[in-house]
């Protein structure tokens, strides 16, 4: 059910809830390349399920020719690939709605960027031999509950073409350490380039499908503009820059307090449609042109920096990536009805003594 | 500064910000008798600092006959214990208190227990002959920002007895591997039985002081009544049980549906003050006894169980433990203006079918 309130109203008690149980990346801990493990973001819709794994099987079913049942020893044993990818949550940004969807309330915190390891999807699926008419391959995870009353079991589909990407992982480790439970042991799916809610946690069955999939998931992860738009799905990540808020924070309001002379703005930038052309950085609303760096990996952020001539007085810092195809970064939130894809400006307010 | 907002007020911006850097356990982390990485509780007063390990030292100054400066290898190199401890922020159940201090929002999930490696404090302060007249030890972060507008780095004190307990470490290992940024690296203080704030990360200095320290960090953890009463300090842990919430969650609410039948209701209790003694998990406000397993270990939580034979309808469960002194949790918050040790009860509202 989507809920709206505005910001005037404050934050609810039952987003309250679900911002502690979820966690986000300190924006210091884009000073890593790859983010430690309990400092990348985490988003469970449901519980954490315990899963045992001697006893768990992936089982691959539906328009096959052979269907499979695969232990982690199996998957262990096939062709391994190791991959930094940055992963951001479609909610990241929710807050700067107004209003809002009553939802996991991120700030701009939802991001990550780890080493991942597993074996290629489309070697499993290229084993099972895919029938001719499916479209879709669904992805279902152990973590049950109720969505917008419906229970369910995590479930997202992705379309057969996307499927066929070499980089697409059934992942089982992460920063080279087996996947912690809360980021989806033993197995997870890992697409990069795409919003964190298509890498689906905790998974145990693929199922090849004729038909396009329709569940809870799918609608739940659209740009819709009211409630009788269908909108479209969202899907790859916008392009975003973040700065490392420089200086020391005030403890309760997070403001910075910074000491004049040349200070070193640092941070991240990543797109999943195209590779990142430029980052600029804000000072007051004027813009100047940030030194870009490489991006770590095809799927994952790029270091940039701007050094800052800085004078005691109030500033607000703010930063903004432009794609490749010419995307950038919007000045409003570019709304829609479930707070999905808010790629805005950051904006850091400090104080220069 | 004290800043009071009642619960019909709802949840402030400033309160959100915290609760998405800061990190609860998910409740159903329980599970584990040693809480994985990336589950534990995180409290983080300013940012998380950039430490260089090769040339980070521990300095042991003040009252002493003889000054240490201690390497990071030079401490790996003395004798180590491994111990699982509890640890919960003396801020969990903050939410409950109405009116409520701002500052982070934790509801429960506040909790953790690591086992964490280490050299005891010790034979470190027995190393540098701590002088007569000596009272209290002060240890200083490298984090530093600004609360109450008083600029510091984040420091604690403990009396000289205190210090002598052997199982106060200095832990460099977490979960057997070195500490990650987040959780104090390269090194912290560790003090078994206290509230988290005690257990000062990122420790780069230990200074033995003749008088009782009067930082900010000593005034922000009191039980005080009023911005009049100096109160007592925060100090050991109150007893407290946590249920895992039983069946699955309804994602926006957290609300649980449960099957009927034999329902396994499991959770932990721990105490800094003495032995646990017994836990009772309520139905509708009767109560009955659960089964208490052992501690992990003298400072760790204990496992507990009880099996409800659940009817289909609407049920409040609770859960609530004693300790072997006689204390148990509160029905009501105990009120105390910052928020602080906060054991009220849990309550947890599920529906069978």
């Amino acid at each position: 059910m989507t809920e709206l309130v505005s910001r005037a109203q404050g934050v609810r008690f039952d987003e309250l809830a679900l911002a502690t149980r979820n966690h986000g990346m300190q924006l210091e801990g884009m000073r890593y390349d790859i983010t430690p493990i309990g400092m990348h973001y985490l988003l469970i819709h449901f519980d954490i399920p315990a899963i045992d794994p001697s006893t768990w099987r992936l089982r691959v079913t539906g328009s096959v020719e052979r269907e499979l049942e695969l232990s982690l020893d199996d998957i262990r044993s096939r062709p391994a690939t190791t991959i930094p990818v940055t992963l951001e949550c479609a909610g990241n940004g929710r807050i700067g709605m107004d209003p809002r969807n009553v939802s996991q309330p991120w700030g701009l915190e939802a991001i990550g960027t780890a080493s991942w390891t597993g074996t290629p999807l489309r070697g499993i699926l290229d084993e099972c031999r895919i029938r001719d008419g499916a479209v879709e391959v669904v992805f279902t995870g152990a973590d049950r509950g109720f969505q917008d009353n419906v229970e369910h079991n995590y479930q997202r589909s992705l379309g057969i073409g996307e499927c066929g990407r070499p980089e697409i992982l059934l992942a089982y480790e992460m920063n080279g350490v087996p996947l912690p439970p809360q980021h989806g042991f033993p197995l997870r799916l890992l697409v990069p380039g795409w919003y964190g809610m298509t890498s689906v946690k905790w998974l145990r069955n693929i199922e090849i499908v004729d038909q396009p999939f329709t569940g809870i998931q799918q609608a739940a992860y659209r740009y819709q503009q009211d409630s009788d738009d269908p909108g479209l799905p969202v899907s790859r990540i916008r392009v975003r820059a973040l700065m490392v808020p420089p200086g020391i924070p005030d403890f309760q309001s997070r403001r910075r307090t910074v000491e004049a002379g040349t200070v070193g703005i640092r941070g991240r930038a990543w797109c999943g449609t195209a590779p990142v052309a430029g980052v600029e950085v804000g000072v007051d609303g004027v813009w100047h042109d940030a030194r870009l760096g490489h991006a770590l990996a095809e799927f994952a952020w790029y270091r940039w920096s701007y050094a800052w001539d800085a004078h005691p007085g109030e500033y607000l810092l703010s930063c903004r990536a432009t794609d490749a195809d010419g995307n950038t970064q919007p000045t409003a939130p570019p709304w829609n009805l479930l707070g999905m894809g808010n790629n805005l400006i950051q904006e850091v307010a400090v104080t220069v003594r």
